[in-house]
């Protein structure tokens, strides 16, 4: 294992950084005071410049190889690259940051080069998004929403053998700190028989991992299931902003659009399988009476490591709030536990039919819920479609969000013995509609 | 109007051709004997090489700008551009190709530079697909397959409300002549409760008019339906091929997914809104008791003439008619006047909630079929899901797509006092499973 948790940094603000020790190391794209889109990567409250670094002649072979093809801008051409690029650039970054580098002193002396105070710099989106597509493998969430209109029968006959999933809109994928414009739309009134158009009056979060796709595969080849884990470039979060009231009016019966293409947030590092490989844990058995999944879906190495134990957090900010100084409210707290299919299962199947993935595709895992309250992965959810309201600190109540709120995002892995790691905020603000 | 009959050109095979005659002048991506792909124009049974024209000296101005913005092997920089530039490319081109050109000998003399016989070309996609959005717009589609499961209430509530539409898979869109691999998937068997994994048994195709963006919106501002025309860059035919077992065990409750993401065919040649201008039409009169639209999908100019008689056919050739050289079957032979919206209402639709969309997005139409036997767009509706086979001259029957079939798309534009034009072939032969 790459990672363990004695290993400090140089880079003080490392050590005991919440998301960005030097065990983590995600990759994203980055500018500093407005200048060029370059690749870098999160070390504490610093960005390294893998650019600059490079000019600086830090890296050979296929770490070399890894940067030159961040080149252009963004990560495809990394991602392309597949995993041995990716370790290759991760084992010589940990031997450049470590506390005990033999470069240290030298390093040290010419860090101005091609470490930056995050503070100065801002961050993009990662990669050209080709495609965008998002599942429905969060089974605690599906069985929430499936209760608020099936009660008896909350899952539909499909769910435990196919990972549902539907094509997402690609270009409007934006990084965190992007405001979110309240929609408008149509949409039904209870009990009329005709539409109203208007800004849309349930806008609602979802609490998702998102997955960045490594290298593609050809038109009508599959990726077998033991190979997916090789196809897998890296993880963020994901922020599914959807307004239930477009989305109720809208969806029979080809699914959701509108309701869900005005904006989608994501956080903009890049987390690696290798960083996330402490995390990494046996797929929970099924509960009795489920069926085992199809052959092209099943491996062994994927069951009894393919799942991931990364907490996952939502956090609530009001324009009132912030005028009392109060802390922001937490919404959620869940685990990407809850995924009833792993990540490969999700690559396997989406591709079992010859469809082509392309390096830079994102992957949205759909609403990660637990079974109980406080778990929720979205107001749909907690407040049962409006019907319970949530009270905060500033004596506002919320039944979904108003202009001013703020959606926070969050994640986290801990395991004992090791550095924990998280994977940087992903936040969006409402704007009243225009 | 900049499209009259009487005109020829000197380019002798563009005289009467069925396709592609001097008043048509569709743009497109070809390469010439394994060259450099570049912006083309289809004139007759010839490419006129946009590149070498403007090397040539030929283009100035606007028109110049036009040629320029293909350099990079694409067009969306082209449908960036607009209208305008679309225009004054169009303007020259007629002027060069003309029977009457002022410069036909010189031009004559030096064609062999920049006019190439179409025989020896590769036509490529015409754009870098960002998002692909398929519509449902065809009501008499929508029609016959609700009443295939809800005989007495065909349309869902929302139809004549809302223009239909769901996000696609951009990376599996091809150029006509690209086969089609048979997906295989999981389908329920009839009267089983466990799905099974193999070869889709019912595959299909669904006739489609496909729409090009041009200018695209910035994220969070609307695309209002006066202006919608200018955002669209011109027209295909696409074939939706459609895997109905896999279809319908996986669209609850999301929508269609890897039933339709294997491949989608479209005609390559971009036929521009200018060239189609003789064949506008008024959007033919709701039905009694149908609602008006919503007023962010009404325009006076729109209903006046945004709709288009275009005349659409679908044909099947298989193995055993290519061997006994028989004619293609004729399946159907539909019209674009079966959209219920027109193209500037799925414009205006798609960005109301402020959904970015950019250059070379492209839109399905949805299926467009008649109310008459003979003109459905499916073999779904053709067969009634394959109650009723089609008996073929080779004496074979088709209830759905056999290996070795081919399905042919073609598209007629007719009007008494105006030359005729088409779109050229959207073709795919089905190649068994992997």
């Amino acid at each position: 294992m790459t990672q363990l948790s004695p290993v400090r940094s140089w880079v003080a603000s490392a050590n005991g950084h919440a998301d960005f020790p030097l065990q983590n190391l995600p990759l994203g794209i980055f500018s500093h005071q407005g200048g060029t889109r370059r690749g870098g990567v999160a070390i504490g409250e610093q960005i390294l410049d893998l650019s600059a670094a490079l000019q600086a002649g830090l890296f050979d072979g296929a770490a070399r190889a890894a940067v030159e093809a961040m080149a252009g801008g963004d990560l495809n051409g990394f991602f392309e690259l597949g995993r041995g690029a990716r370790v290759a650039l991760r084992e010589r970054l940990l031997e450049l940051l470590r506390e005990d580098s033999p470069q240290r002193a030298q390093l040290e002396a010419q860090q101005s080069q091609w470490l930056f105070p995050a503070a100065d710099c801002q961050l993009h989106l990662p990669a050209r998004i080709n495609d965008y597509t998002d599942f429905y493998v969060g089974i605690e969430h599906a069985q929430n929403v499936g209760k608020l209109f099936r009660p008896d029968n909350p899952l539909l006959p499909n769910y435990k053998y196919v990972p549902i999933g539907y094509h997402g809109r690609a270009s409007t994928i934006r990084p965190s700190g992007t405001d979110v414009r309240r929609p408008k739309g149509q949409t039904l009134p209870a009990g009329q028989a005709e539409p109203t158009f208007g800004p849309c009056a349930r806008l609602d979060y979802e609490l998702e991992l998102g997955i960045w796709i490594g290298q593609g595969n050809a038109l009508g080849e599959p990726i077998a299931i033991g190979d997916a884990a090789e196809h897998i470039g890296g993880f963020c979060l994901l922020n599914d902003w959807s307004a239930r009231d477009i989305q109720a009016w809208e969806y029979q019966p080809l699914g959701p659009f509108l309701s869900k293409s005005f904006l989608t947030s994501i956080s903009p590092w890049v987390v690696t399988a290798e960083a996330l490989e402490p995390f990494r844990r046996a797929q929970p058995a099924r509960p009795q009476g489920d069926p085992q999944p199809l052959p092209y879906l099943l491996d062994a190495r994927d069951q009894a490591g393919g799942a991931f134990d990364i907490e996952l957090e939502v956090l609530l900010l009001t324009d009132a709030m912030r005028e009392q100084n109060l802390p922001a409210h937490r919404l959620t707290l869940s685990n990407t536990q809850y995924m009833y299919w792993t990540v490969a299962q999700m690559v396997a199947h989406h591709s079992v039919n010859g469809c082509q993935l392309q390096a830079g595709d994102l992957f949205g895992s759909g609403t990660l819920s637990g079974p109980q309250n406080g778990q929720f992965g979205s107001l749909l959810e907690i407040t049962e479609g409006g019907k319970k309201p949530i009270e905060l600190a500033s004596g506002e109540v919320r039944r979904f969000l108003e202009d001013g709120d703020e959606i926070i995002l969050r994640a986290r892995c801990r395991r004992e013995g090791f550095a924990s790691i998280g994977f940087g905020e992903c936040r969006g603000k409402i704007l009243p509609a225009r």
